[in-house]
């Protein structure tokens, strides 16, 4: 069974290997992974290990977004956040729970942050401190120029705190060339091919010793969790997903073996596969190919009576492929996750079987219903 | 290697296999795996599925302690919180921090919550609304009779939030009886026997409904966990530790073939092994037999000038032991755990093992210089 979901994505079996194990969090050798996984996590943020730590937080994404949120925008602080879809929504949700103000600004469902329309805002409001950025739109698959709109908000004096969730590992990132930025969350089990369990903020050293006292939640305080690194021998604050960080101590092996840029590589040849297969099946997908990004792929339901996302996804899986039984387009569409520890040929493989999918369901290639908007091929 | 830690514990083999595969999380066949684990929780706490409901929360065992009293306690509202070690200490920040007045009942570290104390207390401050008690106190291994204080909290109006994380599935406890119980705090990974990174609160519908915008925090928002749990086909809300929850699923099968009383019954002959074993081996065990909980015992360290515990866990774990490198007890102890997949035959073995490590150290038994306060040997 191939995973085809924007994360957890599949993993490579040694990966998973890593997990077969009892694991003691405080054990000495545990703390040593558990440091070594912390570094390797900062390494890939091309941060200084000067001014910059990498911190774990056991749970989700979400978690470590609400914690970099409390650390640094203080209590009623004022957030701008572009309204990119879905994760964005979450971003600010999770924001104005904790009693920070994010202030949204308008972004098309179908179109990148503008960099113009973000200095503006930020020059029209001076009491927007800081900026929140989503680097990979899970909803739409839109990847934004993050690093750009980091610069910007530097120049204009404000912090920048980044949701690079399903970016981080495959989209550039140089942290140490970004020195507006707070922090940059992630997560094991995206791009990183790691299982889920565990969560990670890479933060600035100076603005955590400036947010103590910010949080109002001991759990979710990542200026405590900073105090705690700096102990010697430091091991895990609370327990962690301890198979997790074994299991992404291997993945991060098998990261630095392949490179960040060979990984994107990879994952652009997998969304290239799908995105031109989908249309040779007779769909459209959801972006034209100049907003496409390499994370994931939807697609346009077909215009067909017999469609139902649910009896495709279950008929996809019976030929041994997962892909999302939900979506977060305003439109009917499918949506399919192109990272995770396959290539292209599987992809070819899974363009295949969900062509099978729609016959099983009573769809065939000229009954898709589904206009070529974006005839042009991805790869020559 | 066996971990002798009160958790994350030693698993069995079918337990951990079941983390060797790639789950999607909001796939049907997971969907329904996550509800079947939730009913299983829900079983175990004797509640009523009507009346009560279990919610998972990715993370760790203080991550549902502070989701627990964010959500039942209001604002600024104000919880008696005995003090019965360092776990109640973390419960107490927990809730400080959060915006919660945790209000301290002094109780003595090789003492039991005294319920006329508790009593009185409440008696003497009608502003306490709720009671946070620690079921099993891992800092001393002294376990609270927590269902008669809740009991007696019940009688004086009050409401009660339970952290179970170290007894839950040995410790009895009946939910259907004990009424003043908002919630109960668990995690899978000590008695339950299962792998680190998801935490479940056993909780009440209708404090639940009652406790709508309560958190102050979306990410550990219990009432909106809930709320997410009573849509048709009912999925995790945020990415979970699917591996985890696989696992537990497992874990829980094994649960239902022991049985609470027999799983109980084991680790107490764990803890009995061990606690003779140690007084043979001329140390003394922290507490007195009729204090010793069966969860976690700790050992006051030997009177002997080769004495450090880091050298003594290494050379125990070079024979195939792991036990915790830190405790939370004010005079110098080790601290060894007596729950996990494993029984006394394991534990004797564990002991002659301690003996040998002590040797390694240059301790002899002679010379272990700690006398035998409890002479009377806990097993006929």
């Amino acid at each position: 069974m191939l995973l085809l979901i924007p994360g957890p994505v599949t993993t490579d079996a040694r990966v998973k290997a890593a997990m077969a194990q009892d694991y003691a969090p405080w054990d000495n050798d545990f703390r040593t992974l558990y440091r070594q996984v912390c570094d390797g996590v900062l390494a890939i943020a091309q941060a200084s290990a000067d001014e910059h730590v990498a911190l774990a937080l056991p749970g989700c994404g979400h978690f470590a977004v609400e914690a970099a949120l409390r650390t640094f925008v203080p209590p009623g602080g004022r957030v701008l956040a572009p309204s990119t879809g879905a994760y964005a929504a979450r971003l600010q949700k999770l924001a104005a729970e904790a009693g920070r103000v994010a202030v949204p600004l308008a972004v098309g469902t179908t179109e990148r942050v503008d960099p113009q329309a973000l200095a503006d805002a930020l020059e029209r409001d001076p009491t927007l401190t800081h900026v929140a950025l989503v680097y990979s739109e899970t909803g739409s698959g839109i990847c934004h120029d993050v690093p750009h709109l980091a610069r910007i908000a530097h120049a204009l004096g404000r912090r920048v705190i980044i949701d690079a969730v399903s970016a981080f590992g495959a989209l550039p990132l140089e942290l140490r060339a970004l020195p507006a930025v707070d922090a940059v969350v992630l997560t094991a089990n995206k791009c990183l091919e790691g299982l889920p369990g565990a969560a990670f903020v890479v933060a600035r050293r100076d603005s955590l010793d400036a947010a103590r006292g910010n949080a109002g939640s001991w759990s979710l305080d990542l200026a405590d969790i900073y105090q705690h690194t700096l102990a010697p021998n430091a091991g895990p604050r609370f327990t962690p997903a301890a198979p997790t960080l074994a299991a992404l101590a291997v993945a991060l092996e098998l990261f630095r073996q392949e490179g960040r840029e060979a990984r994107l590589a990879r994952y652009t040849a997998n969304m290239r596969t799908l995105y031109d297969g989908v249309i040779d099946l007779g769909l459209t997908p959801y972006l034209p190919p100049e907003l496409q990004g390499p994370i994931v792929v939807n697609v346009r339901a077909p215009d067909a009576p017999t469609w139902h996302l649910q009896l495709f996804v279950d008929a996809l899986k019976q030929r041994g492929y997962v892909i999302s039984n939900f979506t977060n387009t305003e439109e009917p569409t499918f949506r399919v996750g192109c990272i995770g520890a396959f290539g292209a040929g599987q992809m070819r493989q899974a363009v295949d079987a969900m062509g099978g999918a729609l016959r099983d369901i009573g769809i065939s290639r000229e009954h898709a219903g589904n206009a070529r908007l974006f005839p042009q091929p991805l790869i020559a």
